[in-house]
């Protein structure tokens, strides 16, 4: 049997926000007073002292460390999560100097690509048509649209790239449990059109070549820290702006601005100063044990619990291709409701919670964050094991 | 001799994010790792959790006790700060039934009109010109254009009732220390036109006439809890849509949509969960106290500073007209930066920081907010007096 954790603490599947680092939390806990001999809490301290600088700074230090993120590349700490940089990123992007410069060349306006995996990414195309844009769909789903994997990339509807403002995506979906292989779209895309990469609810657990994209989006509430701050990887050109673009900064709030972010070190206003405080901790763990190891755990987390799924596929119905499925949030039926129900109660009783899948889906699903130990996974295995066994 | 504040704490000044009340901060501590018995840090919990639903219902449920909401009062709990709420203010507005059906029968634009006092009213003009819109000043400061105080009623230029939109201003003025008295902006202004105020920094530190204005908004990092949340409390007839109102809210991230915050219970999409959490327990802690008592104790707090202040006017030179004087921010000038610069490190070996004026402004600002307690004023005054006698 797994050992139980510490502190009369449960195991939380939870999908987001979600567990984070026992040690981190201890951290936290024991400075919360009186942070390093500050006198004060880091929730006290205003943004503009030294004490905060050198923890806003090393926290940006310490993730361009972890994901060796290249010096052209700006990183911006924000507010409004996932859903604040579904418009940032149009908004940003159609008021930058490159596709303004590229819409001037073509005469009329560019359009930017959506590849729609479920939930998230359809949301992020939704926010750009709210806001008076035209988004293309490259596609959406695969069969009639339901979000089990990608369509084969021949079947990708990718606009020209002398038309393409951007090409959009997301990297894992939280809710329908489909993740793509790394680099799988940039390969696909023609490098002179910047990708966007919502990678809201997998950053952090694995490396990733930025170099290869134009932004990276991410909410930190899943492997990165408290529900917040949101963070942004940019690439520096893209920030850019010609003196013609006021009309198109019109449409875009301060608080939503990278440019702004980027040249006031994230504090055009005051940011989400603890948030980003935890989220330091959080990655000075990351580094503590090496994105590669992290990569390493999140796939010998997932195959536990993929190899029970499949060891009974009639009884544990996964819904996601396997090219595709999810090494972060692991989603699958049971034969009926009721027997789901009785899942989660009898979990629930044996202190693995928040496995309910989201409300828009139902089933079951789990999540397996960076901070979740492997003695969670083997934990739910066991208990997978055994309710197959009573109830098959 | 006042008694030193507890585990090693040193007298906060800070405008913000600033001094919280102990007990609070001993609570969050205590329950860092496990709130409550559910085997998880608020941090970790679902916002969609039962859990997580009592404490962010009943923080608002707290808030509406504590300044008397009136029913017909939204309250939302949004990201993005003041400086988010500066866009949202103005897009919201516009994209009302109200303010659209005012402006079909006036036939063309409606303005708004903003009084300025300072930095922040400046600031949230600013972000309307930014926008596109185009802001009436009913008056920049007093004289010229030096944020002394507020100009008599009778010189406000104040637009047509037909013809506004809202009328803005901020009733307390954290860099230049101005503050209003309770009501003199609604009590000018015709009652068919909203009010919009900024209360971010003297939120819960008096009692408001809520029901006299359209909307309040104030970042959470000074009175209510850390940064990166900000409370709106709007009256629901302002939040009300028309069918033709499309082409408005195409300028409207959903993150800045007062009516989409309204109506899924501040939950379009993840809340900063953890930093509403510590509000609510700020919240009940400032019930606790109670509204009038709060009140009561930053009147006694400032009076002990700006007496001291009075008592010496060549020495300690304050800017602000006495009858616009901030009870939260006390700002004022020695006769040289020498003298100020030698008063702020005297006050640091005291235990006394964050003293330094705004950068825009230098000089000495004094912050006394509700956690302030009546010893940590004490203290500073004693300090004065001691520092006057050795330096006049
Ligand atoms: C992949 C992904 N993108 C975006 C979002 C939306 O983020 P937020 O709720 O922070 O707006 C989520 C939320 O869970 C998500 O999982
Ligand atoms: C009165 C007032 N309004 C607005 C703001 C801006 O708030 P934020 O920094 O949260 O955007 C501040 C910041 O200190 C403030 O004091």
């Amino acid at each position: 049997m797994a050992s139980p954790p510490p502190y009369g603490r449960v195991w939380n599947f939870s999908a987001g926000p979600s567990v984070l680092p026992v040690s981190v939390l201890e951290e936290v806990q024991r400075d919360l007073l009186n942070y390093g001999g500050t006198g004060m809490s880091v929730m006290e301290m205003s943004h503009r002292s030294k004490d905060y600088d050198k923890i806003i700074t090393g926290a940006e230090a310490t993730l361009r460390r972890v994901l060796d993120i290249p010096s052209n590349y700006s990183v911006l700490f924000m507010q409004g999560g996932g859903t604040g940089e579904f418009a940032a990123a149009y908004l940003n992007l159609f008021a930058s100097k490159a596709v303004r410069e590229k819409q001037r060349q073509l005469g009329r306006p560019l359009s930017c690509d959506y590849l729609v995996t479920g939930t998230w990414s359809k949301g992020g195309m939704k926010e750009v048509r709210r806001l008076g844009g035209h988004p293309r769909v490259v596609f959406d789903g695969v069969g009639e649209a339901s979000y089990t994997g990608v369509p084969p990339v021949n079947e990708w509807r990718l606009g020209k790239p002398e038309e393409t403002a951007f090409v959009y995506y997301c990297d894992n979906e939280t809710v329908h449990g489909v993740e793509l292989p790394p680099d799988a779209v940039v390969d696909a895309v023609d490098p002179s059109v910047p990708v966007i990469c919502d990678m809201s609810s997998n950053m952090l657990s694995r490396p990733i070549n930025i170099g290869r994209f134009g932004a990276i989006i991410a909410g930190a509430q899943k492997n990165m820290g408290p529900a917040g701050v949101t963070l942004v990887i940019v690439r520096r050109d893209l920030l850019e702006r010609d003196d013609d673009s006021s009309d198109a900064v019109r449409n875009l709030p301060s608080v939503l601005d990278w440019s702004y972010f980027d040249s006031t070190g994230s504090m055009p206003h005051t940011p989400p100063t603890f948030t980003i405080y935890v989220c330091g901790l959080v990655f000075k763990w990351a580094e503590e044990q090496g994105i590669r190891e992290l990569e390493r755990r999140r796939e010998a987390r997932a195959k536990l619990v993929y190899d029970e799924i499949d060891a009974h596929p009639e009884f544990f119905r996964g819904r996601v291709d396997r090219a595709y499925r999810s090494r972060m949030n692991l989603v699958f039926n049971l034969p009926t409701p009721e027997l789901e129900a009785q899942f989660l109660a009898e979990a629930a009783r044996r202190n693995m919670v928040q496995l309910k899948g989201h409300r828009s889906l139902g089933g079951i699903r789990v999540s397996l964050y960076n901070a979740m130990p492997q003695e969670g996974a083997e934990t739910i295995v066991a208990f997978m094991r055994e309710f197959y066994a009573n109830n098959r």
